[in-house]
């Protein structure tokens, strides 16, 4: 069997600093554990779009397809902000999700205990807090048509298209009662269906996938304005969460910051299994470009770190060595070891994002 | 000129109960300040289903347009969950919202002090925190055709569509500013402009209302799920934010959690003046109709009794009286007086409903 392929897209801000540190943890993995990643790099969001007018490539598209999994930094910055819609950093993301179909966006909301103290929520509330937020990420109000801006009568009219098909629906859930069954065994869908039929839809086939297929994991269901109360109130009631791709935007920020350890926090967008039976893939942290401290050497590279780990786990059946880089992180950061973000206002000196990946690799 | 008018629509589960409070405080102003509101009542919800077999029959959504302002306690209850859309309770609030076109929903998020360590954020997030969410409430997602569910080849598809036209989001926005410049002076507006062409037109016309008419106030713009982080990371930053109904819906139920104070915060829903002057006006408490607690004297009559206080604000322009019911439930929880919700596990011995409102008069 060749090695497995990674395709970094570093992208914009922060992007390329924290991937840096990713890249130590890959050649750790040759170095010491024999297993070598064939790995290309190319460019995603306003980086590519200041070489090649476009978010993305067509080239790196259809590498994409090819690799067995991709590792994205981050897109984005105030100097694309006026850009047009179409070619917006944004754009480059949405194309990679919907044309490699990472239908199953996995955001684990953890609390590190470390960085309890962090949040802004109470100790009691956080502290050992692990929730799993599947949200449905290639449909819905982010794709469906119509859409766009246009002109009745004498003024103009913002329209966008929420759609959910029963496949759609039946696949997501699905995902998600797989990963509960490896977890707590319990699912909490969220919706609106007493306001839209497309949620109506949802539930139906959500409660469907379970009393077929998954009669053992235990199934709630909540509307999603209730659901953002009740993970401020005590995110602790939940283990995986599956949601539409809009209130999965909101509810899995939400629940990210509620932890306290946003700089922390990785994801993963899986989609169907390749020929070779693994799962499409891309792994991004859930934090964003960050261009107020780009290219200091500040940023946080954990979340970049831990998407990696996502991918050991998700892609490459590495489960326990997942569970190295993950122990790793969780003894540097037990070892006091802190970036700028995970600092009080008062605090120690932070060390710089590279000597957190040294650490990470340290720890290894 | 006339007495004032009231319409009393009580509603579900614990609607009745909190009411019946609301109306000692409307005796307690005609007996001592001489103001007498002419009240009728009339039934919303699943008790208007159970006698007429419509959420909303249609006299009852007459009335509603004639009289000055309307008071809902809540709708809904398991009993309900199995009907069609089409006749569940919410669609009865619904209609009311829509067809007396109430486009701006004022729902405040405030930390009473003596409920601060109620909330699941650290005092200091949240003690003295006093926001405005101003939420667009007759259009979007909630309202927007095509809508149902649809067969399309084998399967099912859920539609529903996002609209909003420059006038309806130009109202609204004059709405925030207006509110705003009896505030802090700052209003921040939320939508997903990233990937919603519907958020771009939302933000330009937020924008130019600004820049035409309200350029003394501060504007700022944030992506929602940012804006859900930010609410739940330092809420205190916000002072008015306005969103469209669907983000609106999410973000004030999650910062309301926030606040330690769900069963005490009322909400206003506003329309264009009538020919007396008044706003359209419907007032109702943001918690639900609570099933659970229903008819056992348990509930919190605190937030029905503030959106009266909203009403004498922003209906009768009796703003004086408003403060002075605020200041007496202010007083009254100083003094320690709580229903259960407000207790603690190991509390003290809550009161009633009933001898809350009586509490709340006698303050007065
Ligand atoms: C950058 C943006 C398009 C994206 C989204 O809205 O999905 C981001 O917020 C996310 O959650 O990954
Ligand atoms: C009851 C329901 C229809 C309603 C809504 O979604 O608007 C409620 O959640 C609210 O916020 O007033």
């Amino acid at each position: 069997m060749s090695n497995p392929s990674l395709l970094i897209l570093a992208g914009d801000g922060i992007g390329p600093e924290v991937m840096a540190e990713v890249t130590k943890i890959i050649g750790w993995f040759g170095a010491r554990r024999g297993v070598t990643f064939d790995v290309s790099e190319d460019l995603v969001g306003g980086c590519a779009y200041d070489k090649h007018g476009t978010p993305l490539h067509d080239d790196t598209m259809a590498r994409a397809q090819e690799v067995d999994a991709v590792l994205l930094g981050a897109v984005g910055g105030p100097k694309y902000d006026s850009l047009d819609f179409s070619v917006k950093p944004e754009r480059g993301l949405l194309r990679l999700r919907k044309e490699m179909d990472l239908f199953a966006n996995l955001r684990p909301a953890q609390c590190f205990d470390a960085l309890a103290d962090f949040s802004s929520l109470k100790r009691e509330v956080v502290a050992g807090l692990d929730i799993m937020i599947v949200r449905e990420l290639t449909s819905g109000i982010y794709f469906g048509e119509p859409r766009g801006i246009f002109t009745e009568g004498n003024e103009r009219v913002g329209i966008n298209t929420q759609r959910y098909t029963e496949s759609e629906i039946d696949r997501v859930a699905r995902a998600a009662f797989e990963l509960a069954r490896k977890r707590g065994n319990k699912v909490c869908s969220m919706e609106k269906a007493n306001v839209m039929e497309s949620g109506i839809l949802w539930r139906e086939v959500v409660q469907r996938v379970h009393d077929t297929d998954y009669p053992d994991v235990e199934l709630s269901h909540m509307y999603a304005d209730a659901g953002a109360m009740q993970l401020c109130r005590w995110p602790k009631q939940f283990d995986v969460i599956v949601t539409d791709n809009l209130f999965g935007d909101l509810l899995s920020d939400a629940a990210a910051m509620l932890t306290g350890s946003l700089g922390m926090l990785p994801s993963a967008s899986l989609g169907a299994p390749m020929a070779n039976g693994r799962p499409k893939a891309l792994y991004e942290p859930v934090h964003g470009s960050a261009p107020d401290i780009a290219g200091q050497g500040k940023a946080n590279p954990i979340a970049c770190i831990l998407s990696f780990a996502m991918a050991l786990r998700y892609s490459f059946d590495m489960g326990e060595d997942a569970t190295r880089v993950e122990k790793a992180v969780e003894k540097v950061l037990a070892d006091g070891v802190r970036t700028a973000d995970l600092l009080g206002e008062e605090g120690a000196v932070p060390v710089s994002t590279a000597q957190m990946g040294d650490a990470v690799v340290a720890a290894l």
